[in-house]
């Protein structure tokens, strides 16, 4: 399958949009994972000034394949968690700003996607977003957990992770989960302008002032390697939560069948 | 004395409350210090899953109790102190999560037993709660400026500490010192629907996510002997503070005799 | 020059003033900013239990004096920035509380003396304050983006940065940029209210717990010479900062002859 399948690149003058495109909901596989960072950490080299992550309207991603990863054994899961921390690094550690567009739900790998872009802006109506990880039996990782915590503040993040709430768009933006709200249809230009904004600015004064800015995020991410593989691969196999992702997996087969 | 007689054990299912019951304002003298210690580290041996503190409608904790503890000299002075500082300890690192029903006024020590908790619903009304502590002379330690920090962030925990400001419940849940408001007679149940939450859960998942997330504050109390003891004995004990507490207790007195 | 002529000391009772008077619009240029940081410094010898720092109405400062310093050689600037920093130091670092009657517009160095304080009071209106370094091709250095950060957030801090955000009053007050309004002839009597209110206090409890609550920024400002003065020269005589600086000297002075 050819990884531009799953990503739909478009081009605004400087900034490249990189629209997800795994239907139906935009759920992160080993495909769509290494597309998405290969096409994220190929964008500078081809001239792109600025990045925007966007879904399609009404999913921005609907977080882990569960149903496709579930068949995976250690090794194949070890190796696809891992490309999801290589992602999480190319985003959070990216040369040039990156929005996130998130044109519909972002529940868990969504929302982390959102989360460690530059600006978000989410759209209106009956859409949810947020690291609901723990609703479905996964524990979130401190690198992930560091992410949020400098967006929403450290006891906001706890509150947010310990009971893997979702919120809708008036609530992400109160809480500063979001930046701007727009109309779904409005959702991808709201973020073309806020980066148009930023790249009118002295360019080497803010890049530089924004590398100082998100020094921290990016030491977060500084060595994939060290990142806890193995922690998550323990609670990925244990009882709790195959029983917990197996039912997630049968309730969406007989969502599918309605 | 029975240690049992000032904290009064409630059992509701999995969550056990215990209520401060130290007439008649609930203050923190060396017997409750220990008792609620020795009940809070007890717990998850006897079955709790979770925990609830709550004191009697209209008064939480009074804080420390100083007509009482005046009396003492350095070394008693300084084992209550290490007494308190354990008490925090058993809080901020409890392996389950751990509510406050914050039922009336809660100043300074009242206002720390809250602050480590997971979580707190406070009664709406005229009450107040908050680390008052400048006000009647007392430096508040770094340990418990730390706490407050990650409820707040830095920059509110500084005005709200060196004044030692007081607020009333919409003023605590606007600045983040508490997280939601009941009427007096519904603080316990809301706080109680609320630990029903995370235990509605997937257990491991839950409980892994919430040690990471409470991870920075475990570490502040991971090693009590190490905490400023001396400090505030020398603050406890200098001439100002001396001044400013007997004041206090001549008030005190006055009030009962009116 | 006297260097008591570009700065006017004003007493009220325990309180000490200094009125930044260097017209027309307090820009910061070498002699005002070592004349303020000697103020600051010498005021508790001279019995001042308090600092206000304020501008005139409708002008706190303009922040650096662009058109004097584009003047100057990498020697003299170094020797300018390095004199800046001791004045953050001496602001960040003082041992009794500072606050800030923001009285008009405060971009640049002007926000960043008044964010170092204790307290800030704005004056409602149509003025703005801001980092708006980036806007003019400058990079905001880690110590003032840490300043920053804990007052508004880590994340908030980075948005406002990166993009040079200036902000109205109200919008100020919304972020935690400045701590309360006022009307213009009020500005500096709100902050004198401030101050006497933090000297009602018990002193000692009230000066250790300042002295904790401020400590990280004591600690980003505790070695002056490890401040990045060379980054910033490479930032300054870079061809696009050049460029930025002399198109601004050329609005201002076209301003000035219109």
């Amino acid at each position: 399958m050819n990884p531009a399948s799953v990503i739909e690149p478009i081009r605004h003058g400087g900034i490249l949009e990189l629209r997800l495109a795994r239907p139906p909901v935009n759920a992160l596989d080993p495909l769509l994972v290494r597309s998405l960072r290969e096409a994220i950490e190929a964008a500078p080299a081809h001239g792109a000034q600025a990045l925007l992550l966007s879904g399609r309207q009404g999913m921005f991603s609907a977080g882990l394949d569960v149903p496709a990863l579930i068949a995976l054994d250690r090794d194949a899961m070890s190796e696809f968690w891992g490309g999801f921390f290589d992602l999480c690094a190319a985003i959070a550690r990216a040369p040039i700003p990156v929005a996130a567009a998130v044109t519909g739900h972002a529940p868990a790998g969504g929302a982390v996607l959102a989360m460690l872009c530059d600006y978000r802006v989410m759209a209106r109506g009956a859409y949810r977003i947020g690291l609901n990880e723990v609703q479905v039996g996964l524990t979130v990782p401190e690198c992930l957990q560091a992410a949020l915590r400098r967006l929403v503040g450290t006891y906001r993040a706890e509150r947010l992770l310990v009971s893997g709430t979702m919120l809708e768009p008036d609530a992400a933006l109160a809480v500063g989960l979001v930046d701007e709200l727009a109309e779904p249809d409005a959702v991808v230009s709201a973020a073309l302008a806020w980066l148009d904004g930023l790249l009118a600015l002295p360019h080497g004064a803010m890049q530089s002032t924004r590398a100082l800015a998100r020094a921290d995020l990016a030491a977060i991410f500084a060595d994939p390697a060290s990142l806890p593989i193995a922690d998550f691969l323990d609670g990925w196999f244990c009882a709790e939560t195959q029983a917990t992702l197996h039912a997630l997996v049968a309730r969406l087969k007989g969502r599918d069948r309605a």
